[in-house]
């Protein structure tokens, strides 16, 4: 089994990674996806007059200043457009796609941060409406019952907080939470470059492979989101996921070319 | 078991479906919500700069004119917004809520009609690019399977068309289909209006009770979205549902109240 993550950036052919998932699928790969949609959030936000606010925490992660009005336009994009998308692509192709979010059924559980600490013009601030936390549980069994009886799960944020609040969560960690509970051997991230570059402004600088031990050294290499799809393939392969591959979803068959060999591979 | 479907319409008190479904599901009631998203969908339209189109087929019938951009702006309140936010006051209820549309894993399958022909200004229109249908078929092994793992489920449109496509179906007779093929006792349809009203300005006229060899006598009293909620339940009594209420989803414990004796019951 696989877990696919496709982010939400400019540029993502989902038609190209509907094709080859679906082939995967028929040809007896299983595999569950998990999507972003940051891009079209940010679309949808500004054209209803909210527009998006990225805060930097003090540990230099950026992530969405998700208030209330802003996690129902997350809801809206992610669970709505983006999920029912993929979902209806799929089933185009053959696959029962099974669409859900982290709430439902409690897929992904965990932890509200019930305040955070930003970094804004230099100096440190604490946001106490922020609904965004940490997936710190999965609910395998139920994941488990839809696959096994012949389901393909689409999976993106918001996850559900123990108390049951909606929760905005990085999808790439909760990705590899999900591919740790599941124990598979790989996980593929696709988004809108190549994998990890020396020099972000140039695509020739792929990193081809990095051992996890030698993870410190490349780590730096991570610009943007960028650095949360590395702190999520190190929470995964430190799970014992065997192998974490970064890989381009703009080109045809993204995740066989991902399998083959494309992009960064982390193991 | 029961099927409770709440429409979309303003000044539904969701807080109270919920808070009265769950101390239903608690005290043992099985029960399957499913639920529009009406006047959100337009309000979400306008601040998009995509007003809502409402079309009158020949037969009399309002629907929304469903273009893929309008289907997209649909799915995105009724399967993010509205289905997120129940789901999400189930949870907080204690209720392990899993919420879906009818294209994951299939669950309302239909047909596509590939035009409509509609009334304009006096004049018949035909319109082909309308992502509008019927379901014809529920995917009960699926419900079942979630039912039996103790999932409650929150059901929305859009549904699938044979080939794969979303489309746009009629929520109460979505439902209709849902409880006929479930064979359950009662179906309940909560808006936001008391029951079938003899004069739709005066809610002291509400008609208590309809046999359904009778109903010709009543369905001219029905206006506007209140003649597909008739339909519904013509259809979900002849497929073998014991009772039909319409009933009150502005007032406290509407589903209690429903099963209790509010509205109007069609048996």
């Amino acid at each position: 089994m696989i877990v696919v993550k496709v982010g939400g950036s400019l540029g993502i052919n989902y038609d190209a990674v509907c094709d080859d998932l679906a082939s995967l699928i028929k040809s007896g790969q299983q595999a569950i996806l998990v999507h972003g949609g940051s891009a079209e959030t940010n679309l949808v936000s500004e054209r209803l007059g909210k527009p998006p606010k990225m805060v930097t925490s003090v540990s230099g992660f950026e992530s969405r200043y998700t208030d209330r009005e802003t996690l129902e336009i997350f809801e809206m994009v992610y669970c709505g457009k983006m999920n029912k998308g993929i979902v209806e692509r799929l089933q185009r192709r053959g696959v029962n796609a099974i669409g859900l979010s982290g709430i439902d059924g409690r897929i992904w559980e965990g932890i509200r941060k019930s305040t955070i600490t930003i970094v804004e013009n230099g100096k440190k601030k604490v946001l106490r409406d922020d609904h965004t936390g940490k997936v710190e549980r999965v609910n395998l069994p139920l994941i488990r019952l839809l696959m096994e009886n012949g389901f393909t799960l689409v999976l993106c944020p918001p996850a559900i907080s123990y108390e049951g609040e909606a929760i905005n969560v990085d999808g790439d960690r909760a990705a590899a939470m999900l591919a740790s509970a599941l124990k598979v051997e790989r996980m593929i991230i696709l988004s809108n470059v190549p994998g990890l570059l020396r020099n972000v402004q140039d695509e020739s600088t792929l990193i081809a492979e990095i051992k996890i031990e030698e993870i410190e050294e490349y780590a730096h290499f991570a610009r943007g989101r960028m650095k949360k799809k590395v702190l999520g393939a190190v929470e995964a392969i430190r799970e014992g996921v065997r192998e974490v591959v970064f890989a381009d979803a703009r080109v045809p068959e993204p995740i066989t070319s991902a399998l083959a060999g494309a992009g960064t591979r982390i193991r």
